[in-house]
């Protein structure tokens, strides 16, 4: 175990990071409609109420509650019918104690009605009884029979209900959903200031390594985590920038890094996770900037060789090469400091619980992730470890979730219920 | 309660729709670094196995096993180190029993050896000790001590060991995430066929209803459905294609559905929700094609007046206008429809167990469709219901899921720890 007794845990190695990275939110305005999954950078504020008149919440009858005190199917209240209200236009007319105007879901309710009976609970009755005349052209005046009272505000929306004019109906840091682009249109909000999503370069590093439409030669293996990586910095709001794949030489790979450097907000290299690619990885990071490498090698498994640096203000992570170890690290630390970046707030994680199928032995002075997938067996949820020598890209494909097993604990018996953090 | 007690419920209404609906999956084929969130209509099958040749998992001596049997830190066994096996070609040297070549992680292991030993557990220690010479030009011969027995296969992948030749690693109906783009990219699968993404035809009906960036006259209000629904759309795999507001007549009905159900492989309407407009909904519906309406009017809350139609083989949803209901009805329905036509698995919902903040007031015959937000108190998680009038909006912001109170339950009492499907 010695030799992970000087490595910082997961926890104090993103201390580290975050001590020296206070990134700013740079905005940009966009059109609400194109803003879905993008993170508000200024709380959307109403610009009016909602509603902005009374609504019915049924079809039926705009009424003065008063009048149907005490109505039954035995003894209804009866009311004469003087208008239609029409729906998209200024509700003209004003009832009277006695009078009622048919109603439309989502209708404006007329002046001097307080509350809408349900149509279901009226019956048409004939002439009107208490000589109300039609309000509108056209429209014919006649009784309705009501079985039920309603109180003031029955089957109402008032001005204001839904939102006040004025309040802060999403704050910063809030990442919009399909039903947010609608809930911020409903009040007239047609445009939001969002962060600007980061551009993360992703650069391969590796002799071995070839595009994945090359046919790879003996000892060459395809180019996996680009590809990989830049869907999840899509998920996560950022922008993937690909680069091509650096060789195992400090001049190639600052070239490369270099540019990458230089056009994104954030770089991360899969480097070669051999000692010696380590030491070139570093290396070519130090030459960015300041303060540079913060962070080389962690407790985590899969993921031991990782690099935490900032180079002149912009996060440079260089991340194991094999795809396993790359994206459990690539979670637990580029995620979050992509959504630092937009300055989101944590996303609520999908877990859950599930009894362990296997045991998970102790992780040895590391925090272990372990990939498994979910099994129903007898109407119970079983999480089956899916183990694997840390090369096998194919364990996060027949996977679904992680489950992590502490720094120092004695692992997880079978049985256990575990909280398996699913892949989004 | 009369009004619901010819209503189908929920499961009962899919029944009768997807007798009548049995899509045909439409396929194309696409790049690989393209598919992500594409649902595989073909089994992805591996061209080659995985991985093409012997690789270390570790930094160290490629070495044969048998040499370091006994093995201690007091009793270390001594090998002549005779080359280094280069990163990204072919190895052409081959170990005899006593020789030793220093490998990197995933470099390939040279023949003859069957095992690699970990860099940490050796030690340098001169010059070769059985006439051991290099193999290499460049290299120097040394002896290492090895300080711990290996077996055979210890810290090596083997050939196929990931995946097989001919081995189907993802199935039909999957849905692509990251890192699967990737394993395909590995095995060396560079397009895939996948479901065509279905277009959804969307449209608001009202004459209420104006365009969001058009402030709203008296008794009028924004479009709200046609965004937030587009944005459903897009989350479901399908293309959402939006129309102009159609108005509350038949000819203008007809002709902004007609235009949306020509060019769509799925309609849904917005309808008024107001018993004469759902007639003239249902009307528009009808003239499209046969067999027409199969379902007017659902036992769920908010969502009870429904259509479900089947024209000329498209599927054609009447939803309600309020868009409370609206978006439980279209994730009810609308989304398994869109799931359906790709051809896609379903999904593992996003299900969190809490304990209910508040008394759920039985739902009366109706499976009822309570929003909830999630709140942490004292480290366990409560639900809390987001009540609110049905034409509410802000009440779809301001909570995170829903709990469904089945059909003819008591309700749910505070307290009790029910399943909230959060929303994705």
């Amino acid at each position: 175990m010695a030799q992970f007794l000087n490595l910082l845990t997961g926890e104090e190695a993103w201390e580290v990071f975050t001590s020296h990275f206070k990134p700013v939110v740079l905005t940009e305005r966009v059109p609400v409609v194109d803003a879905q999954d993008r993170v508000l950078a200024e709380p959307a504020v109403a610009p009016h109420e909602l509603p902005t008149f009374v609504r019915s919440t049924v079809d039926g009858y705009a009424v003065w509650a008063a009048d149907t005190h005490g109505a039954s199917g035995g003894m209804p209240a009866y009311l004469d019918v003087v208008a239609e209200a029409p729906m998209g236009q200024r509700v003209l007319f004003r009832l009277s104690p006695g009078q009622a105007a048919l109603v439309h879901t989502g209708g404006m309710v007329p002046d001097g009605a307080d509350a809408v009976v349900m149509i279901e609970q009226t019956h048409r009755a004939g002439a009107p009884m208490f000589g109300g005349k039609s309000l509108q052209p056209g429209f014919e005046a006649h009784a309705i029979e009501v079985y039920k009272p309603v109180a003031s505000g029955d089957n109402c929306i008032f001005q204001g209900e839904d939102v006040r004019e004025g309040e802060v109906v999403l704050e910063a840091g809030y990442t919009l959903r399909p039903q947010d682009i609608g809930g911020l249109l409903a009040v007239g909000i047609t445009e939001v200031v969002v962060a600007r999503q980061p551009r993360v370069g992703i650069v391969s590093q590796g002799d071995e390594v070839v595009p994945p439409d090359q046919e790879p030669g003996p000892g060459q293996v395809r180019d996996v985590n680009s590809y990989t990586l830049a869907g999840f910095v899509r998920k996560a709001g950022g922008v993937p920038l690909n680069y091509p794949i650096a060789p195992d030489t400090e001049d190639g790979l600052d070239a490369v890094i270099g540019a990458a450097f230089a056009e994104s907000d954030m770089v991360v290299i899969t480097a070669g996770s051999s000692v010696s690619y380590r030491d070139l990885t570093a290396g070519a990071i130090h030459r960015l900037g300041s303060p540079g490498v913060l962070v080389h090698g962690v407790a985590i498994r899969p993921g031991k060789p990782t690099i935490l640096a900032l180079c002149a203000g912009k996060p440079v992570f260089g991340l194991p090469g094999n795809p396993v170890s790359c994206i459990n690290i690539f979670k637990v630390f580029a995620i979050p400091t992509i959504r630092m970046m937009l300055g989101a707030r944590p996303p609520r994680q999908h877990i859950i619980r599930a009894r362990l199928a296997r045991n998970i032995p102790a992780g040895s002075g590391r925090a272990d992730f372990v990939r498994v997938r979910l099994e129903e067996r007898d109407g119970e949820l079983w999480a089956v470890p899916v183990f694997g020598k840390s090369n096998l890209i194919f364990t996060l494909i027949r996977s679904e979730g992680t489950v992590e097993v502490a720094l120092n604990s004695n692992g997880i018996p079978a049985g256990d219920v575990v909280s398996v953090v699913m892949d989004s």
